[in-house]
């Protein structure tokens, strides 16, 4: 592995901001409101609709969808199909977040297909959820990782191997978050170790990076650089957030404070702070 | 233009935390939370409710109506008329805040429709949404004004000259927000200049302020004097905000300070910091 | 009545971190998020779903079930049926938060047949909804109790007897909160006096408190011990809000500071703060 951060990283993170990009979200009611806040914090704009009568026309004047299955319904998924297809005719970049993939058939069987039909760009999601998409057993807690599936240093060579072998299969990028990030696709993999563990004890912290996802690979003309970085972009941002945490503080300020460092962090700072190493 | 604010400021916002009402709120589920807690720091009480089966009753307990389209679906459409027709048979004001018109067909349509056909009180969008609205054309950018309908100094006359004609068409007060509000009927016309740029970086600004101005049109009874003071007391609350940014806020806490601000504004200071000009 | 804390207290507390259940929640979309963050911060994960053919699987997955009827539609009413039903069979706590009973029949109808049709363990409500349950006359004002209804120190002991009563009828525990709180099943009746003003001045206590209540169901074999651990500690944690306010907070920052005090909360800090006398 090699150790300096890349320079795609301050490229891609100013080109957000210079671009603002309109990003469509068809994402879950629990964490939509942290999305849209994210998505404003790196730069970019909003704009959510689910409606199958609604999303072709929202996304035609957007740049990019998020596709997030958390708290789907029939309706809604019906709505991810209408609007991938056209992102699809358009070109635009589609982030799928598989929650909790693996943990139902439904939401196993909507992520498989939406992955099946769409020309998605990146997926973004835990390691259990990513090997349930990829149809390999999967020990899936919720929408958590698996113990089993975690991605540690003692199972990193493997992990990365994994990733790269699922991104070649789906041919797109993948982002694989938790303690440590793996995002690859068929040819290149990263490694990121900015993750702090308070990450996982806010709801949204993965929804809130595939929604940031979707304006970098909008701005961005790379898929797998524009994931690796949003990946490292969240993950310094909690971070931050977490070093600023009192000692009466709790998840409900963190969740403040990472919206904070979103909002504030240049493409410069991000590329110091990332800790991202290219696996060759 | 005259320089005093109007005394109706005081007076509306007093009222609100008098009377206490209930705002019956049809709204997207982005914002809704923000809604609620806006509802709540101005001293009214929220009800969420969209489903066909149980609008009309839950209107009949409020006092006022709030239909925000953003996130509308086919169910949550047919919501709004029931409600809206009880809420008209009722006589209680109701609020339309056109989330997006001109952004699809399916949001313009449902807009002017429910504009046609309920004695709307106020609405409240951007230019770009109102101009949508009206059938005029529209330089919409997702959720967010088109650059060519945005409100400054140098276009204001014909701003102010516009959303009277439209105001005077619809029948009904608008409140048009932005870096200025203009705030017309067919008779009178206020421009309203509390608004700082951090209010556009957190998503549902504009969702909380037509869920508050409910909350004003219930307790004080011109509608647009009620719009008015709704406007001025959400844009004085965004700059009590900003003045309280520290070096590592951002967009995450500066929607924790609105609220705030809302909450611990009296009638008092609405009316000595409300920048509001009547234009004669 | 008796003044020292029950020693089930801190265990209770402490059994949730130790077993960090997994909570499926059907619950509205106002509050979902604050619900998904209060699970997390005492211990907990929260899982959310309402689609139909997707909450038996999800509900296979988790340990309780919390279902909440605000901003109810027909087909999550469908899934909320279908998650007790699966719930029910595999022996899973079911915590029925009737949100609006008695504002609307929909509600009333809907909560008195999900508690009659599943065997649900607790019913968290406020005095309107309770008694709208039960079928006895309310002052329900939307979604806050009623003047009438509200419990105090002068009606307390018709209170308990009430609450007492309603829950031998239900079979369940049932946690009536407000300003003092009173929860009770057929044979044993508490009251917890840590409640806050403040509490009513964010949307969402309720809702939280009965996600929350889950986990303990969870973690804790008997329900009725549990619901008052509880209860207890949302109290508890509003208090610790209460006393971090500043004179420019609000609303916005107690929504912050509850979730916060609920995160660090111990068993012990519980067991020492909590207002809680058994009824004897």
């Amino acid at each position: 592995m090699k150790s300096s951060a890349p320079s795609f990283l301050c490229t891609a993170a100013d080109e957000v901001r210079a671009a603002g990009p309109l990003v469509h979200c068809i994402t879950n009611y629990v964490t939509v409101n942290d999305c849209a806040n994210a998505v404003l914090a790196v730069g970019a704009s909003p704009i959510m609709s689910d409606e199958p009568a609604d999303v072709a026309d929202i996304t035609s004047v957007c740049g990019g969808l998020d596709l997030n299955i958390g708290t789907l319904n029939v309706r809604s998924v019906e709505g991810m199909h209408a609007a991938g297809a056209r992102a699809a005719e358009l070109g635009h970049p589609i982030v799928l977040d598989p929650v909790g993939a693996g943990a139902s058939a439904l939401r196993t069987r909507t992520a498989v297909e939406l992955l099946g039909t769409l020309p998605v760009s990146v997926v973004r999601g835990n390691m259990s959820e990513v090997r349930a998409l990829a149809g390999a057993s999967s020990s899936t807690r919720g929408v958590d990782v698996g113990a089993a599936d975690a991605v540690g240093e003692k199972n990193l060579d493997a992990s990365v191997a994994l990733v790269r072998e699922l991104a070649a299969k789906a041919g797109c990028a993948i982002a694989v978050t938790g303690a440590i990030d793996v995002v690859a696709d068929a040819e290149r993999a990263f490694v990121v170790r900015n993750g702090v563990a308070l990450m996982g004890k806010i709801t949204g912290s993965g929804c809130m990076l595939s929604a940031t996802t979707v304006a970098y690979a909008v701005a961005h003309v790379d898929p797998l650089e524009a994931a690796v970085a949003a990946v490292a972009s969240m993950g310094l941002a909690g971070q931050v957030a977490a070093g600023r945490m009192g000692p009466s503080d709790g998840n409900g300020s963190f969740r403040t404070y990472l919206l904070d460092a979103l909002y504030n962090q240049t493409g410069a700072e991000l590329a110091a702070g990332a800790l991202v190493e290219e696996v060759l």
